[in-house]
């Protein structure tokens, strides 16, 4: 008989959560809803969050980071839940230190950077399944977790060519035990996408809160179709140069294509072209009303929701 | 001692609302609730709807089109709420059939091309007086009007050097009459400011939707931040058709200034430049937290209201 994501994530005796932040502690908080029976490590730098996240029940037991603390007394699943801009190191010190059984897997924005980086760095990259659970808060920190966050949101994992299939297995019910909807992707491909509906949307948001402020008076008519298309760029810093800063190669790529609309609607707009206008206001209508009204969507996000940061 | 708007508004003793449809119906409405004592006639071709806007009580007189419709028996304040398509044409029957003491403004979301119209085409163009009413609804017709729409949501005003004062005066009192919060602008910076604010954004949104249509299994994984910044991509096509044409000028402008920022940002992204992503995330960030938090911005729309299809 098929066995359930909870099942085949318990034959795992350890999870450990590298980085108990928000993130971080709100996939603890959710493994243990979701019943894992084994241990929780968090592994961290700061001694107060894993005293909040012991205290909030997002980790069994805490572990500040050291060599000695990958040198696993059992099997485990790690997770990368901390900035992208820390996986390298935490690759090495996994490479070097830890038991050839652990399996990895990540919470970044970003895919290609991660997998390369994966591919350089560990002896045995197949152990590797990288993922991306596309769910976040404005908040921060282990106190603010919550265990809901995951359900029913979209994870797209990555698996490589060489991917172990037991270790793809494992990250998979890890991410579906949590509630998650799995989508595969190619990491590429994957770049790509959260480009196109996550990475671009943010830069251009950036770029016409910048505009409307130039321009005389025009922030002080602004309304409510300006407060959704920006709202995006009310999001943090640091993550988002994080992500513009390890995907641009895909955002680049989107940016090209973008421009290349951009230009010419403005030529159709200066020749009068009324069809065009036509054509193309109604096929973002009709597509757009299709995924607003899709069942997924009215799942994953109610309207109002914090913004995602993680995206 | 000072009157207040209406009081103002009440030394005129008719309004015709030129179209009864949401937008229209709800002026009338509005100013019903707000205490004109005057008559409320309502213009338009169809007779069912002008039978719905006086069932609904948004006008207390329907009167189909025809050229002796124009001849007023009293001293009549003109509110054009038709889309701007139509508005050389009654520009045209005002100018050959109204007597001269009709005061006119109207509700269109662009102003330089209205104004060049009414220079061109009214003898008087000093008792025109353009305005723009930020408000509106995605549904339609009298049936769904609305005596509260416009409560708190700005209104620009557009006079010229030669417009008569009392015909300003009159329509500032009619605009101010039924809540709204007045910001007087030239023509052309209106314009430049509605694009920048809603016509650009618009414009952005609709590539972003056929953009991501477009890349294999972005549509799959998209969340609430693609939700919000396509949120207006939904928006009524032949609404949008009118608005882009009748301000291409304008909103040229802004996607020329916009592409170059975007062209700068791409070189930026290719280059690594993160210094310039902390600076432009961090800007963006401020501008709208300070605007999205101002008061005015926290009464004019609540999150969550129906997309306003008339800016």
């Amino acid at each position: 008989m098929d066995q359930t994501p909870i099942q085949i994530l318990n034959r795992i005796p350890q999870i450990a959560i590298v980085g108990v932040g928000l993130l971080g502690g709100s996939i603890g908080l959710a493994l243990k809803n979701a019943g894992y029976q084994g241990r929780r490590l968090g592994i961290g730098r700061r001694q107060a969050s894993l005293d909040k996240a012991v205290k909030t029940s997002c980790i069994d037991e805490p572990a500040l980071a050291s060599p000695q603390t990958w040198q696993f007394d059992r099997q485990t699943l790690v997770i990368l839940a901390t900035p992208i801009s820390s996986f390298e190191e935490h690759l090495e010190l996994i490479n070097e230190h830890a038991p050839l059984d652990t399996i990895i897997t990540d919470a970044g924005s970003t895919k290609q950077v991660v997998c390369d980086w994966v591919t350089a760095l560990l002896k045995q990259p197949g152990r590797f399944v990288g993922a991306h659970p596309m769910a976040g808060s404005e908040k921060q920190g282990p106190e603010h977790a919550d265990g809901d966050l995951f359900k029913s949101r979209p994870c797209i994992v990555t698996p490589f060519e060489n991917t172990d299939s037991a270790a793809l297995a494992s990250v998979e019910a890890l991410w579906q035990a949590i509630g998650m909807r799995l989508v595969r992707m190619q990491p590429h491909e994957h770049d790509l996408a959260v480009a196109a509906i996550s990475h671009l949307p943010h830069a251009l948001a950036v770029l016409l809160v910048l505009g409307a402020e130039a321009q005389p008076g025009a922030l002080d008519i602004a309304a409510g179709g300006f407060r959704d298309t920006t709202r995006v760029a009310s999001g943090d810093v640091a993550v988002w140069k994080d992500i513009f800063t390890t995907n641009r190669r895909a955002v680049i790529e989107v940016i090209d294509r973008f421009t290349h609309e951009l230009t010419d609607l403005r030529q159709r707009l200066k020749a009068g072209d009324e069809s065009y206008l036509i054509d193309h206001l109604s096929k973002a209508k009709t597509i757009r009303d299709a995924w607003a009204n899709a069942p997924t969507q009215g799942r994953s996000l109610p309207a109002g929701s914090p913004q995602e940061q993680e995206e």
